[in-house]
């Protein structure tokens, strides 16, 4: 056929480029304010429906040689929960889709529903509907969560104004600091045959790796607060890439703060026993699940003395630069291709 | 682990059995409505929002050595739209995950795409999100799609009652009838390496193999001829699957006429040359996408010159049989197993 002729491959755009050109974008374009959302909203004429989805392919969004089922239920309905929860909306419904190969026994996806039935119970929100079908190789999860939010309290990727304070949520790097020490247990395994991992001390890591916890806290805080984000967005895919998407719409710049940006204790000292830097793994690791909003000037008085949330930086000018002020005190440029390199 | 030495094979379970299981639901117990609806409900105040959620995966359920990548965007577009359409509501948006590996070209994806927005262009969808991730074999599909309906418009699956009539749309079989021709042809080409398929004068049915559209007309016309079907199914794995869900949570009787079910002069005479059945195929085929509803008797005037919907009969007492009455007058039972059997 003439249209295999031409073949691009899909490498040589980055992801965020390929679903906006899939979009019918072109790069000079930016998109309609929805494309870039975390989520799809519905407005029927009460308060806000927000829709989000996601996809969990084996081998590529988990691993079941260390990641048990029970937790790998909880963490997807957690992400797509957090999807949820960065529109401002409280997640209502979850459906869900599991294409499972003959490997799986009822026994294993038993387990696996147990941890799609505890995030939900926690988060209190029903599980609504399940579908099961065949897969050829391995699991995947394909999820739906609801939400709803009143109208004027839907927070958007695209809100963000010059001046405005950049907010972060909980801490960063824990689950990539988690993930490295499961992935040196198994290539331990792999090579000896023989493991046994000692843990002991590192659980708050392996938990934020293993189980995180949509941040529902947040959400119902900023209202008891009384504060509306002017742009929202999850953290998945590191600070630095959720920072651009916040900019990004309207190509504003902005400065963070390396000394601002939240850290545990364990993760700084674990990531320098493994030779990494921290602040470059809060920037470009990824999993955090955290949220990443700005707010006006006016409202830091109501946040400031929120332990989980931190002010990190402030939105600049248009087509000003992206920076991190270093410890140091130096400029560091934050680079578009930081958080393209880190993709899949 | 311990957990591991119980082993229970998924397919000691039929597809619907496991999911109840998986949703907690023993046997004796009908599971709660919603949990068996085509798709999911949420109130937020003014009409409600239903959100249909599906996945398709390569080589389990689409081939794509006969299926374009264009026409396999408009199908998953339409599969998703039409469990929308089954709770009564009209689809409004849709947001999609695709996991890809690298065998797929931009250009490909490309196609893909333009046969969901081609399907979303038809039926007035608005296109609002797009995932893209990695895979490591094949292409996976995760589709979203939202709409709309007034609360006392919704439909269930199980609202059934006695003497309500059975209506199904458009025709069935024709799906399945182009599938076999499409696979026939698969088979020559991978015996001889040389195949010229010659596919003249079966254009309708590869049409509804390859292109089916949902219902949107039928919803709009129950809207216009101000009928509320009672309960309401998506015909996605024969009739006899549908039906059996509409009797199902009620375990309400049926009796259908086997002279009544819809079939196009083409899937007769097709399904006939190759030596098969067409009231099978009807009734345990697939694919077809229609629509199957129950309505009032006092309905049934306002329904009966409508051409694309016919009555195939009516719902019998609980506990009932649930019965197909062939041509020749016989009386046949429609055996669970009937469905149970055609799973994946």
């Amino acid at each position: 056929m003439a249209e295999e002729d031409i073949r691009s491959e899909i490498s040589q755009l980055g992801k965020y480029r390929l679903i906006s050109h899939l979009m019918g974008h072109d790069e000079k374009n930016n998109p309609p304010a929805h494309v870039i959302d975390d989520a799809m909203v519905t407005d029927t004429g009460g308060q806000l429906t927000v829709t989000a989805q996601k996809l969990f392919v084996e081998n590529v969004h988990f691993d079941l040689t260390y990641f048990p089922l029970k937790h790998l239920g909880f963490k997807c309905a957690t992400i797509v929960f957090t999807d949820v929860l960065a529109m401002n909306a409280l997640p209502r419904e979850l459906s869900l889709c599991l294409a499972v190969s003959n490997r799986f026994s009822i026994e294993a996806l038993d387990e696996f529903m147990a941890g799609v039935r505890a995030c939900c119970h926690y988060n209190e929100v029903e599980l609504t509907g399940l579908d099961v079908t065949s897969s050829v190789a391995g699991l995947t999860v394909g999820m739906t969560a609801t939400g709803a939010v009143e109208p004027d309290r839907l927070v958007r990727r695209n809100g963000a104004r010059e001046n405005e304070l950049i907010c972060a949520t909980g801490d960063f790097g824990a689950a990539y600091a988690g993930l490295l020490l499961l992935q040196r247990e198994k290539q331990i395994f792999e090579a000896t045959h023989n493991s046994h991992p000692d843990f002991d001390g590192y659980e708050y890591l392996l938990e934020r790796q293993l189980k995180p916890e949509p941040r529902l806290d947040i959400i119902r805080k900023l209202r008891e607060l009384d504060v509306v984000p002017t742009a929202m967005t999850a953290v998945s895919e590191g600070l630095a890439t959720s920072l651009f998407h916040l900019c990004e719409p309207d190509t504003l710049g902005c400065t963070i703060y390396e000394g601002k940006i939240p850290l545990a204790q364990l993760t700084f000292d674990t990531l320098r026993q493994l030779k990494i830097v921290a602040t470059t793994v809060a920037l470009n690791g990824g999993e955090d699940y955290e949220l990443l909003f700005t707010i006006r000037q006016d409202d830091y008085e109501k946040v400031k003395t929120e332990h989980e949330i931190a002010v990190i930086g402030y939105i600049g000018e248009k087509n000003g630069g992206r920076n991190l002020i270093s410890n140091d005190n130096k400029q560091i440029e934050l680079k578009a291709q930081g958080f393209i390199e880190q993709e899949k």
